[in-house]
């Protein structure tokens, strides 16, 4: 709880924890998220392991910009969840209104820090809605997750641009030798 | 209210008398957003009525995506004051963190619907904080406007534009006597 | 050609001139581009014609952002074909590089323009390379289409938001009987 | 050039040499964009020294899409000073077309990469155009940099957003001595 009487001062830890702690209650898993990444990605390498589809999961999720995103989006589905919201945001969010982009535009925000490559692997889960999002958009129980899917599918879609980018540097640096410093987008 | 015996279907109608209304509600009227764009604008034509400027504040305001951020942007404000916010985002609304840009993003999503040509004129004014922006922008009172004063420059941003691609419009058809059919980009 | 003793002004006339010719040069139909919108919304509107699909493709490409990112795009393209780029721009360019975004960066702003909800329906299409984008990713023959597939893609998934933005505003109308006026989005 | 029986493979070395070899050729050096940063960022940080100012604008220079925008608006740019561009792209990109914003994209694109927060500063330098930024701009020779004034005020708010996220890091080391592990963003 925040002491009324401690000046505001960010604290990175804690917006770092209550990522974790959020995905965690909302029931989403690493393990997961990282399944839809090798769903994306064994193609292209068939050597990828789940461990480093786990580590990539957590860099993206280490991000500020990210953990924004989850934290503002898992919190607008617990308000609607709770019945808190004004109408009609309440019922839109309900009832994951298609014309309601404002999830997809968070998702879109975990997305570009990796960059544009990324743009078509969250179009693609997101449509398809492998795994763990198809739980998450199923309507028939009382849970919303009208963001937290669209987030997941983003996160997942990130951590694919960081391994395609990395790749190529491992890449790079068996046929040179070379080092390519400072590249680690 | 929603009558939980009806089901669901989206009402447009009242998504924008809600957007109308919260922003009513926020202490910002469609006068002070309309003397922004003028402060953008009236450089650029100088016959520029507050008419014209007031017309296009309002068609910005008419359009789906820009009213799903207005109302989703005022609610979190709202949430925050009211202090109903899970810890650590109520406190980094609370305190307008300069870190969370969740707000920025909300607020671009509103430019975008008019294209590129206004990422400059939001960033800018977003940065000066002219008129009503410097007001919702004061942390003196009990306010929490994080979300709005963002939102308020991005429709202001997106007006100039709207009316930039319009008055180019009407120039051509004074110099050619066509009209470009469809463009009102 | 431009006549150097005439001051510049923009004729947007010829620039949605340019961006018909440019498709048409390049090989794409209207037909080809409604066909992929068809296959996007049928599910979700049985009764949707290919009458409605052209149409609606029509008016994403009478938008002046829309205009702007085709003729760059497929500029960018031609001067690939014919080896004219500078070197390291030309090899990505001319083998489609996985890490080179720029392409999906310019479809973005054209499936911006209609809102965040075409998010989804570009990723989807441009991976899975439907109808006329199987043909436009086809690497067998010298034609380099690099922005091209991306952009084809971006202006029907925009001409899906479109339709659907479209579709609720009729269904209002016939529940209420009233016009959402403005709501064009 | 490119050997033509060599089969392509992605050279990040040739891209970040191409980046900085352009830049260097169209007259832009490293303490030009520095000094827009410290600009921009002195108010916040006095103690910021130029050393810092430069490392941060090396280290955005050094991620891949930020090369690859760099390079392909340096290229447009360089083909409509030769005239070798379709019309009318060449007399839009040639006069610098206000309601053109394929030059926005771009810049858009590189601030994404370091998050929502760089996106006023970059609003705020291209519409004040100082330091080198003005000269960019001038129409009196005949250099056209169309892309490049864009670009450089889009590295310099990116390079300010990695500042602001990597100050607050140190300042909460310093609060709690715990580093804040992947927290690069």
């Amino acid at each position: 709880m925040a002491d009324a009487k401690m000046p505001y001062s960010l604290n990175s830890k804690k917006v770092a924890e209550a990522t974790t702690r959020l995905l965690h209650e909302r029931g989403v898993t690493m393990l997961e998220i990282a399944e839809l990444v090798m769903l994306l990605q064994k193609k292209y390498y068939p050597d990828l392991t789940m461990e480093e589809c786990i580590e990539n999961v957590e860099s993206v999720l280490a991000k500020r910009e990210v953990q924004n995103a989850v934290i503002t989006g898992i919190q607008l589905d617990l308000l609607a969840e709770e019945g808190k919201l004004l109408s009609p945001l309440q019922e839109m969010l309900a009832n994951d209104e298609g014309l309601y982009g404002v999830d997809e535009i968070l998702a879109f925000s975990i997305v570009n820090v990796y960059g544009s490559i990324g743009f078509t692997n969250y179009g693609y889960i997101d449509k398809l809605k492998p795994g763990v999002l198809e739980r998450l958009n199923d309507k028939s129980d009382n849970n919303i997750h009208t963001f937290l899917d669209d987030i997941v599918g983003a996160v997942a879609a990130a951590a694919s641009s960081r391994i395609a980018h990395r790749k190529q540097g491992e890449r790079e640096i068996e046929i040179t030798g070379d080092t390519i410093e400072g590249n680690n987008l």
